[in-house]
């Protein structure tokens, strides 16, 4: 059976990830994904209202013409996990596929919200759920199975296609984790399985985000503990606090929310996606929040919530809120520049749990959201945090587990591989053989 | 009554501490350190047999003929911990006075054995225990007293001097530890007491280490959580695993020899100073290391240690060495260079649970020793650790706690100090008029 | 005579420089400047219409209230170049004191521009030019010289007030430069001279910028040579060629409009402050431009010139823009955006003649720009430039040529005064005693 | 006729350059270098009684095992210009190959020198001089030309194979400089035709050192006046300056002995590599240099001119020695250790004309050399200097020129090589098909 890999989107940079695998006459593609700076670039665009073919042009989202050049038919959309580069597209590029897309419930949950706020495209593919550890037969031969990972969202799978020539494994995205806080650890026993049975793992597509970076990412359950220690310290504190993380992150902010009560203050989500991501993992029954807990999107009702705090005291209450990349439109930028009825006073701290993402765009936003805060007496507890992708030594067990016979790099530009390069060099793997470095829209043949 | 301090060493640098306070007639110095990378920048110096006065001309130890401005008689000579920038002068200085030693015990066993291995100066000061709690008459007016505090070293204190115009409050080195793994929390209640009894604090000494740094230095139960979660996901690895750390940092050793037998290996402690201060911390009953935990020092039993263990087998044994900033002569560094009978493997870890003090001459040589271990394949866990010393958030607790009258920054230079002057002006104290950023060997009249 | 200095502004920032010397009963102001980051901080804010205090509160302009303390009559108020940093609040404060504004021809040109573009205030001090070399009568005893310096900006000078009991110099801002491309080499002789005559220098107020930075700050002629470099070749490539460097630097812009027209393109100047300062300096006989160099600053002429270069060829010309920092509303930013009838093509030039301000928001904005240059395909040439300030061996030499009784650093922060500490402290002088760090609005008594 | 490629060495690293270059069956071997590093970071490793396998195994010297994989004679050796990491290798290497060393006069000199200096091997090719513009028959369809280039070293050029199916353009080291204060400029026009003559250029392999960089490296010109702005700002000082380059950087010491006699010194140039790199040139007639310069390289003589300047005053001097990059047996660290007659004052002065080379190593030992001199009084004059080596837009401009069907980037590592990919990726190549992403030990067959 012919075993080709078309590197769409996401192989040239962190974003707008997509890649077809076709097996024989059926092909399965993983992620449809945005590339968000390629829109926030320029002032004031609305994605909602614009075609595929202008956000291809741009950058933003994966340009998926060249499946054209792969001879079989789509299967099955498959979105790993809920995170914006990798269902960002699916509103405006899974309508020309008739095939289903196939998610864990909370990517599903996610995937639908996208397609119910596209205003240009209608998309009326089915949304099918399947579990961490669920099959699907793809084709006659071939069956697809989500293997549990863990990343810094919940419900993320790695899918596996099995073909008649061995397993093709997607590796996006995932760190290594045994002590996740909420979810199951990561299935390293399935993992180990598949790289021993049948055919064996004929390829291997990895996420190389930290492949440059030494060691081990730590466990969430580090980020926890670094965040106890914070938020206790502040215990006698009086005066307001306030925290940030990924709105997406529903451990973190599941943490922050538990930490808060332990302190004595009554956690409030405020913030749109804050609202979104949480509350669609509340309502899938994923965490179990205080019945208390107040989460507002709409800016009304967050200045309502904030009128709220204020009257009452701010030292009863932890705000968790958007902007700790400092986005210009966030509610913690907003705070900052006291457009809110949240006032800040001299001494007030606020917690971003989460790190700077090192582009200068970031770090220049996120350095002006911190002077707007410190102009108002704000103090900052920086870097309460993980990352969610793995590090070399989680690369080195990932390949021991698998042994694929082809290895592709994504999720990262030429710069971005070199370190995977050089560890899959120490592990025997040859660029030009088993090794491949790529770029966006090529495709490779696996099996002739 | 006058009160005087006099800024010996330690003020444009981070080394050599020396501060003596005169308080009318008595004066008591806090610490009496060794600048190391003076030494070393030479090759081959033995600074046992030198001469003081040739250390105090490379700027290795403080220069303390500044004490003859000072019209009192030293009563008390207290280091506050073990580490040498605190204690590494005491064995060239110490004996031109008639005061006693006063420190912790543990302090007093590592000030003893500097005293054993000097071989220039002759030192027979008294040497005299006293716990974090105690206190001790200084003159017929003044008090001195140990705060406990929580740094990189175990039995650290702060001292007070309790004099007619309020307490000297010197703060080197700590950080806001309350989960500090071995013994107890710093005692700010303490603190809170000194700044709001009698006459408050007259003047308060504060190590700037980290006081360019936003935000909190964590405690070292995270350092013990990361420590967790990477010994513990290399419990299934068979081969060689090799962790360093500081020597000194007892909880630290404690901890990597607790992971070690829980992922079923036998820690070993090797290399010169690894014996030395757990040997000393044993001895004093300070940790309950396992019976049959080794510890080995000379270059010969270090040998057969690591022979021993290559025999029954590197996958059983847990080596916790000297080497942890890429010295060229610890234990980690020749071990790259193959000069032990440790043989490192393809795939072998090693566990760095240090930062690398960032200073050129470190980072190349650190940079060497990773080199070293990994053209003999081994593999680096970096920078499982957190730092000993108040970050800003601290700093603002510590003026909170003691609402001091004076402040003066110490332990770095003036780029050091920039921080801290920042965050003091934020807390109402000026320069010129109560916040004195100063430098080696002025005198700073504070009651005339 | 009694002789105080107060340290009004820029004594903790670059930006917002104000000094006030009292000399006797006289006092004379120097530099009464902005600090534009605490304006751009907020959204859309135009302070033409701001009151003072507004203005103070926000750290924007110098908080000359502490004039109050200081018992003497203002004199005269000597802006000693046209940056905004030390001209930028005249607009605000001049109007408070009776005395004139005392400065270099074109100082005063661009002096009198703020002072008409101010809608809140008026201004009717009497504008006084004096040039380099020149001097006057200061009350009775002292008098005030100019003596000539360089930097990058022209016509700037060193003031200097002659009391009786020694020279105060004003040394903000220079480099020291013997082969400035436009103007006089600095006057080392006079500054010689004046630290040997008469009482010599009580006092020196220095130029902090660079005090970090080892060796020499390289002449204009290093930054023209460079220019000539890059700019001679492109000689043969027939696409755009566009440059950007700050618009008051006439020696730069000179250097610019020279080679383009070495490599056969007509040069053109485009922006409100390019033709500000470049026309100015023209109006004044300053630079000897071109008779057909364009300058335009209405955006509605900056259009119809880009569409004259569209129509007759980009080949033909070189436009010389603003947005060296990408500043967003700057010409090139815009340019970027395609928001101008110039439209780049794939291969086109952009040379940067100037450094980004190290600042994380400067960075973040000049980044996005050369985004949006690069994906309408301009490649950069960046950093064709060299500082307007000391570095360390220019700060040795002055303090040589003047050797002063007392120094005081200033135009940084704390963490930019340590280089200037450390190396005034090589030279003798010591903190407390005769080198004074300070902050804003403190005042120094020298002869009580 | 087939024609492949052989990536012997210095495509995972900056050292030890080596490629082969077949056409049907004949073979060209460009370089033959050395990677320094590592043998230096073995202690005291002497090289030249060591075999070339050990050397292999180190990764010191390439790995020309791999040359009996291709079927062919080799007909020459061709080392591209004098730096070891291009020539380094050739006395461990060449006496395997039965054909002749040919290369430019000043390349062939240190050939032979290197030759000399072996003691393990006896190498007996034939040492061909050819001068830039010469041409070699290869085999009988092929012709080896030498196109002049300009880099940190003189008599620099690319070799160029032409054959049947076009030219080979091997393109390793270069930048390019029109104004190369010695030798002739780049032969831009000759590249221009070989681009667009016979078949055109079937391949081309780059050198990517700073291919990572934007814009243009400036013209040793740019150089030049920047030691011209250093050097005659000191012409006032009586004390000691001592300079530093690279010894082979004749072009650079040309720039610094005519300086310091234009500032009444008289330069001696101290140092092995030193009296070696510029005796040679003079030697050849290169350079013409003062009759009276004097060139010591062994330690006794320079110890003794090292005397005669003391006695007869530092002021009358410039001497000028090895140790750009802190090496520690180099001239400029003993002086920093105070081990030659030559001493050092408060105040003198010390010209690095050089960059340090990035890596930590170099790092940490320029850091300990500044150190050592800044400890005895000296002050530094720090990165006078321009690189050798292309960057962005040079790549450009040739690709522009030779329009090759095929590119190789080398002389980086995977990281290095990633800018080169995108900037290629621009004009039209593609990883995979034309863009040769690869790695030591591939063959790359252009045409079969």
């Amino acid at each position: 059976m012919e075993i080709e890999i078309a590197t769409v989107g996401g192989y040239e940079e962190v974003g707008r990830q997509m890649t077809a695998v076709r097996a024989g006459d059926d092909i399965v593609i993983f992620d449809m994904g945005l590339n968000l700076s390629k829109v926030l670039i320029h002032d004031n665009l609305r994605t909602e209202g614009m075609h595929s073919l202008d956000l291809i042009d741009m950058g933003a989202i994966p340009d998926d013409r060249i499946l054209s050049d792969l001879d079989g038919t789509v299967q099955a959309i498959v979105p790993t996990h809920g995170h914006l580069d990798h269902i960002g597209a699916i509103s405006k590029l899974a309508h020309r596929y008739d095939a289903p897309i196939v998610s864990t419930p909370f990517t599903s949950a996610l995937v639908e919200e996208e397609i119910d706020d596209e205003d240009k495209f209608h998309t009326d593919n089915d949304v099918v759920q399947m579990n961490a550890g669920g099959t699907m037969s793809i084709g006659e031969r071939c069956e697809l199975e989500f293997v549990n990972v863990t990343h810094s969202i919940i419900d993320a799978i790695n899918p596996v296609l099995h073909t008649p020539e061995g397993a093709i494994v997607y590796g996006l995205d995932k760190r290594m984790d045994h002590t996740p806080v909420i979810g199951d650890p990561i299935d390293m026993k399935r993992f180990r399985e598949i790289g021993r049975e049948g055919e064996g793992v004929l390829c291997y597509i990895e996420d190389c985000t930290n492949a440059n970076k030494k060691g081990r990412t730590p466990s969430e359950a580090v980020a926890r503990e670094q965040l106890e220690d914070v938020m206790l310290s502040l215990e006698d504190y009086d005066g307001g606090i306030v925290a940030t993380t990924f709105s997406s992150h529903i451990a973190r902010v599941t943490s922050i929310v538990e930490f808060a009560e332990r302190i004595g203050r009554q956690p409030v989500l405020l913030g749109r996606s804050m609202e979104q991501y949480s509350g669609t993992a509340e309502r899938l029954g994923i965490v179990d929040f205080p019945d208390d807990l107040g989460m507002y999107g709409h800016s009304r009702s967050v200045d309502r919530a904030f009128e709220r705090v204020m009257n009452e005291g701010k030292e009863n209450y932890l705000p968790v809120v958007t902007g700790h990349q400092g986005e210009p439109r966030a509610m913690l930028t907003r705070m900052g520049r006291g457009e809110t009825p949240y006032e800040l006073y001299q001494g007030d701290k606020v917690i971003f749990s989460a790190r700077v993402i090192p582009e200068p765009t970031n770090v220049g936003q996120r350095y002006q959201s911190e002077k707007l805060l410190g102009m108002q007496g704000a103090r900052i507890y920086d870097d309460v945090h993980v990352s969610g992708h793995l590090r070399q030594e989680g690369h080195y067990q990932m390949l021991d587990a698998l042994q694929p016979r082809h290895v592709i790099p994504a999720h990262q530009d030429m710069a971005g591989f070199s370190g995977y390069v050089e560890l899959a060099g120490n592990q025997g793997y040859k660029l030009g053989r088993d090794l491949h470095v790529t770029s966006n829209g090529n495709t490779i043949q696996l099996v002739g």
